[in-house]
């Protein structure tokens, strides 16, 4: 897959063995995660907030309520970060100094465009459904014309982006690795329960099967 | 526990139901996630970086290289957001617009100050410790001068913040109530696998019982 040229913003400096550019990199973190967190800037002031995302090839598709002032504030096409991290484990170290975590992350920075057109509008809400949960787009109800206007829907190219991964065990001093400190990894992933079905759910109505596939935290399922 | 009264930057103003500005609540999700989001500008571009955090009392404590560009900018005095996300579970509603997240995030704003002296620093370096792996900090070699120069920590005041949080099943519209279609809630909590050792572990050196009482994503135990 291309690669995806380094910019003096998104070039990770400092460790740079941790800087990765590959098209191919970015979208597996992109597609492993649920959360993006989005960054953007109201009167000088930065504003973080966690919310859903999906991808489809080079495009990263956000979505809220039409009324929010996150969507309202990006659809003016100021200057936007989406940062999506996977957290794998926390790593031990024999010194406080050198514990660190075990993460993958991506940077995305770009300005995001409001989709007018319901087509391409229903094309982005259907890749943030499969990105959430693959398969469950065919099995529920469509937006309606109101619900669509209701949405807001944008697209950030994935064009100034990079990714950050940290793997592996800790990196002791050489002197400390003979202190009797028990030192490795803790593996941490996101894992998904019993599915809690709805109150008023209609007889009949069961399990879908992609409810079980993803469970375990496997991440490598979730990728498209 | 005291309320920290909304301003107009961190007022939850769609959905004002979801939002909650009680201390005891934001301290309790700034207590149960392991990574936050870190907003910044520079240029006018806002940047969001993951990193590990800690709190004690009303601070946040973020930590990392003396050299990162990430914390030269924050120990400027400019404007911050530190977001933390923790993410309880997918909402499967009947139709596709009535999907949602149940999820529990905090919003901080403010201004971080440069911690200067040695003995806050320590202090600061083990609330972040502790936040992430509750006794681990007994165990291991303490940070050495050296060291301890070479590590930028900062502290941010809780003092203009706001928790916003979807608890419940899907809320759908009347008619879609008689769908044959599957609704619920897929939990998902971050659980710890197996710890792994490290290959050049000294004899005798056993996996400590923080590693253990952690497991399973009870995200309560770790709760302060």
């Amino acid at each position: 897959m291309a690669l995806n040229a380094p910019t003096d913003r998104t070039r990770v400096n400092r460790l740079p063995k941790r800087g990765d550019y590959s098209l191919e990199t970015i979208y597996g973190i992109l597609d492993a995660a649920f959360v993006c967190h989005v960054g953007f800037v109201v009167d000088g002031q930065p504003y973080v907030i966690p919310t859903g995302y999906g991808r489809s090839g080079d495009m990263l598709y956000l979505h809220g309520s039409a009324a929010s002032r996150m969507l309202r504030t990006l659809a003016g096409g100021v200057d936007v970060c989406v940062t999506v991290t996977v957290l794998d484990g926390i790593v031990l170290a024999r010194s406080a100094f050198h514990h660190s975590m075990n993460y993958r992350s991506v940077v995305v920075l770009g300005k995001a465009r409001l989709i007018e057109d319901d087509a391409e509008k229903t094309t982005a809400l259907r890749a943030i459904s499969e990105h959430i949960i693959r398969g469950r787009w065919d099995d529920v109800r469509k937006p309606t014309a109101q619900e669509l206007k209701a949405t807001a829907v944008l697209t950030l190219p994935i064009e100034e982006a990079s990714a950050k991964i940290r793997t592996g065990p800790p990196l002791d001093e050489e002197d400390d690795y003979a202190l009797n400190v028990w030192a490795g990894i803790l593996p941490l992933s996101i894992s998904a329960g019993e599915p809690v079905a709805d109150s008023r759910l209609a007889a009949g109505a069961k399990v879908p099967r992609y409810l079980t596939y993803e469970r375990g935290g496997k991440q490598a399922d979730r990728q498209k």
